[in-house]
């Protein structure tokens, strides 16, 4: 495989579709320039986008010459494609369609945002959790095999919003109810999962790349309660 | 690599999803063995699943060695992975990339259901193939590059799903509307597109997996109009 070419990652601190890009460019120790307006690059308007290849050009006006990338898991492939010693693509083919299938799994399952946003009943996360955890390894610390691969990366923005979000009390909940769900969630029950998510949340990729003050802050703008 | 192992395919005919899996083993030239019941392999009880290795058992009694895997798109990057003259990845990472966004376009926009289960506005149907036909190149004739990929792949059992049920006139939209919506679809902006899905429904491994007479028998007997 040649070089890898430049790589410009159209951004926003706070999305954690952006975020894993970021982590993935990190375990790649691919080096991006990090950009904040979308629009140029990606139709949609939407972070994640890149340009890769092409003229070196300002960010704010992308070379038709580049490939233009939106879709975070499309771009997170991307660049364990590009980075294979990166170790983000499991080897094995197994392990691979295991890794693809768990991300297929929280991403149908894993939605906190009806309980955040409208106040729906969190059970619909316990479930996620549930599944998530019947999937994870008996032994192994992350979600396949035994190294970290594209499925805890592209877990891990999502998971830690949904967390720090709980913890601070934010969302348009009944009061309270945060308390319970975190109980609920502390239950023996789902220790494998919370041992699993722990770890996952020392990763030096995610720790790099996450600004918890900032996202924070920004929840709390985002999820304001009408006073 | 070593040589695949064994691999079973539970499966419906009348399904895209598992269609898409059969197909992926005839580009491949791979040798499984089709079997109708699935909840043995998938506690989701849905078509595809697969199970892969394992000793060589009656379908009926899955063997606990054997690897599990469900979700069709899943499945077909794995079948692409064991089998890599098969060419259904492309080799160029910002081909495959390509392949992958084609395939979450199409994903989050082609969705026909609304229009034939309930009677919405078929408006969304003729933005989605815009959308799709803008991501076609202009000179080639598959979806990226100029060979088959998983991209053609996952989008042939859902587009000719749908063609043969406007085509037949079956579904709950008021009467008329079919025609209506095909004379949309005819018009001359759309050429890139027919031509496209035109010589798709062309390719043998679809042809040979496509039961049209089945398919429709069982369309007219979900789709009936309450008498
Ligand atoms: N499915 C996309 C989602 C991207 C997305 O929704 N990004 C949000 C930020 S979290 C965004 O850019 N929103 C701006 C907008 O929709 O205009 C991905 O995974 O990349
Ligand atoms: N996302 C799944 C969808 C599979 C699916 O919905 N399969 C349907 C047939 S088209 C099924 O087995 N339905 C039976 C059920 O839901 O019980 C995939 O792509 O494999």
């Amino acid at each position: 495989m040649s070089h890898p070419q430049q790589i410009t990652l159209y951004t926003a601190k706070a999305s954690p579709f952006a975020h894993r890009v970021s982590m993935a460019l990190e375990e790649a120790k691919a080096d991006a320039k990090p950009e904040w307006f979308a629009a140029q690059v990606n139709p949609a308007d939407k972070v994640p986008a890149i340009t890769y290849g092409g003229p070196d050009v300002p960010p704010s006006s992308p070379s038709s010459e580049s490939t233009k990338l939106a879709e975070s898991l499309v771009i997170v492939e991307f660049i364990a494609d590009l980075y294979p010693d990166s170790n983000l693509l499991p080897k094995d083919p197994v392990l691979r369609a295991k890794a693809r299938f768990f991300i297929e799994t929280f991403t149908a399952k894993f939605s906190p945002r009806s309980f955040i946003l409208r106040n729906e009943p969190y059970q619909p996360i316990l479930d996620a959790i549930a599944a998530i955890q019947d999937l994870l390894p008996e032994s192994g610390m992350w979600a396949v095999g035994d190294a970290f691969s594209i499925a805890d990366l592209n877990f891990a923005p999502l998971y830690a919003r949904f967390k720090l979000t709980i913890d601070s009390g934010l969302g348009m909940y009944e009061p309270g109810k945060d308390r319970e769900l975190l109980n609920a969630m502390a239950d023996p029950k789902y220790a494998k999962f919370n041992a699993y998510v722990a770890h996952l949340l020392e990763r030096p990729s995610f720790k790099a790349t996450w600004d918890e003050a900032y996202v924070k802050a920004f929840m709390q703008v985002r999820l304001a309660r009408p006073s």
